[in-house]
């Protein structure tokens, strides 16, 4: 295979490497489950070995949480704003010359504080590659929702909501978690949670859930839309969108349809941008920058 | 002893007794930890039944999450507005003449439902007893934060927040439950969490918590404190109190505190109500007028 550099996002639970050429087009790419979780406590450079022997003798750019405290090492966030030259002046290699680490990024705001390792490279990699405006507000839905607004194509700063969490806890551990078993999918339950979602007190709506559903109100099997429609709509809320604006949300197309509901819902214009083309954009541009 | 009535608030976790006379004072009272989850199916006639060996052969009304599908019978809610009368009317005789379950109350607006099994009586006796006025806001916090409305002495509306559950389950279960085993009390790292949770977005605010711990903003072991204002201002703002506006708040010293202090942060008059007492007048004047 010809390639040129290895990229690999790598994540608490999966992993997906990338094999790039000297054009930053994908020769070859795969996911496995080998995240944090799966790697062994000195195990992270032996399974950079065994990806090389995969893919070829390249370098090794590395981004996401393997470059925490429970990864391979824990590398110092980068403060916002941040832009792709800011993230090659600051890789970390834990394999000199060979293998490097991607900052995440942080920002803070008086004691506020906000945290993010590996989205910042697709955040940048969209702006780089011209998937979204220099000057825009970008969506990253997921366990920890990420919002970042971009000005002149570096992260200016970005919140981060533990809406898809917040969801897996009140469906596994709560009172809720027997009237959470239906689908979620964009459709009437949905909608009328994003409408809650969006002006009320989430902790109430919350546990109406349970009690529309004894009081037959609502069909038990509306429930989980209804509830992610809820989470989703408080998430959205926070953003206080004009009229009109743009959000880019870079998400798999399941979520991709419920945050651009959501979006449109409170007023926003939604765009779905591919978040792999992103993260290849990005880890080509902060290869680029690096040699240069 | 002499008595006329025994009422048992019977909750899930926990039981109260409260021996009365015929002038509805407590002639004893006992607490322990048996409640429905320790009760085996069938045992409730069983648990009665010594509970009347023990403090004599009177009357027994029982309230709470007993008289739910988890208890001894599901007996259907009453619907707001109520009041003591309507509940002595809708007693639900386990036992003819001998025992019985003091209905829940449930309020709906369009789909959107909640309900209570126990607390109607704290709220109606609160009332009835001139602890509050009644036309009042009424609070009572907990794993599921009750707030009712009182008109002319009736619950005419009431709306539950999940705020202890979702503090519990942050606790046990999510990325904060190394964040937070310090001590919740009413102090800077409290309010803060209150000023930020009477505004902001909650599960931004919640991500927040580790990520400024994290990045050395706030101590590790302020954060389980400024939780819980988060959550309880994020509670309290879902009630929009007019300013100095009364709350009145039927707790323990310890939740009491917490939110008489948001209360006041939100603009409002927090004043404290004894529940026991509280429960002990409604469930007295349930039984007067059920006799009457």
């Amino acid at each position: 295979m010809t390639g040129q550099l290895i990229a690999i996002d790598w994540g608490t639970t999966n992993r997906r490497a990338y094999l790039l050429d000297e054009d930053g087009n994908v020769v070859t790419t795969e996911r496995d489950g080998r995240g944090l979780l799966a790697i062994e406590a000195g195990g992270f450079a032996g399974e950079v070995a065994e990806i090389r022997a995969k893919l070829g003798d390249w370098p090794v750019l590395l981004a996401g949480m393997v470059g925490s405290a429970k990864g391979w090492v824990n590398v110092p966030y980068l403060a916002c704003p941040a832009g792709l030259d800011d993230l090659a002046g600051a890789l970390h290699w834990v394999e000199a010359g060979r293998t490097a680490i991607v900052p995440g990024l942080s920002y803070s705001q008086g004691v506020q504080g906000d945290v993010m390792r590996g989205e910042e490279v697709q955040l940048l990699g969209a702006t780089a590659a011209g998937l979204v405006p220099a000057d825009s507000l970008l969506c990253q839905p997921g366990t920890h929702c990420k919002w970042a607004r971009m000005e002149g194509g570096r992260v200016a700063s970005f919140a981060t909501a533990m809406t898809g969490e917040i969801f897996a806890l009140l469906k596994s551990h709560s009172l809720l978690s027997d009237f959470l078993t239906g689908a979620v999918e964009d459709g009437a339950a949905f909608r009328a949670g994003v409408a809650d979602g969006l002006s009320g007190r989430l902790t109430s709506l919350l546990f109406g859930v349970r009690a529309s559903a004894l009081l037959g109100l609502r069909s038990a099997q509306d429930s989980a839309a209804y509830t992610s429609g809820l989470l989703i709509g408080h998430d959205v809320a926070g953003e206080q969108l004009a009229a009109g604006q743009p959000a880019y949300i870079l998400s798999d197309r399941h979520l991709g349809a419920l945050y651009s509901a959501a979006v449109e819902m409170a007023g926003g214009t939604a765009h779905l941008v591919d978040s792999h083309a992103a993260f290849v954009a990005g880890i080509s541009h902060i290869w680029k920058a690096y040699q240069s």
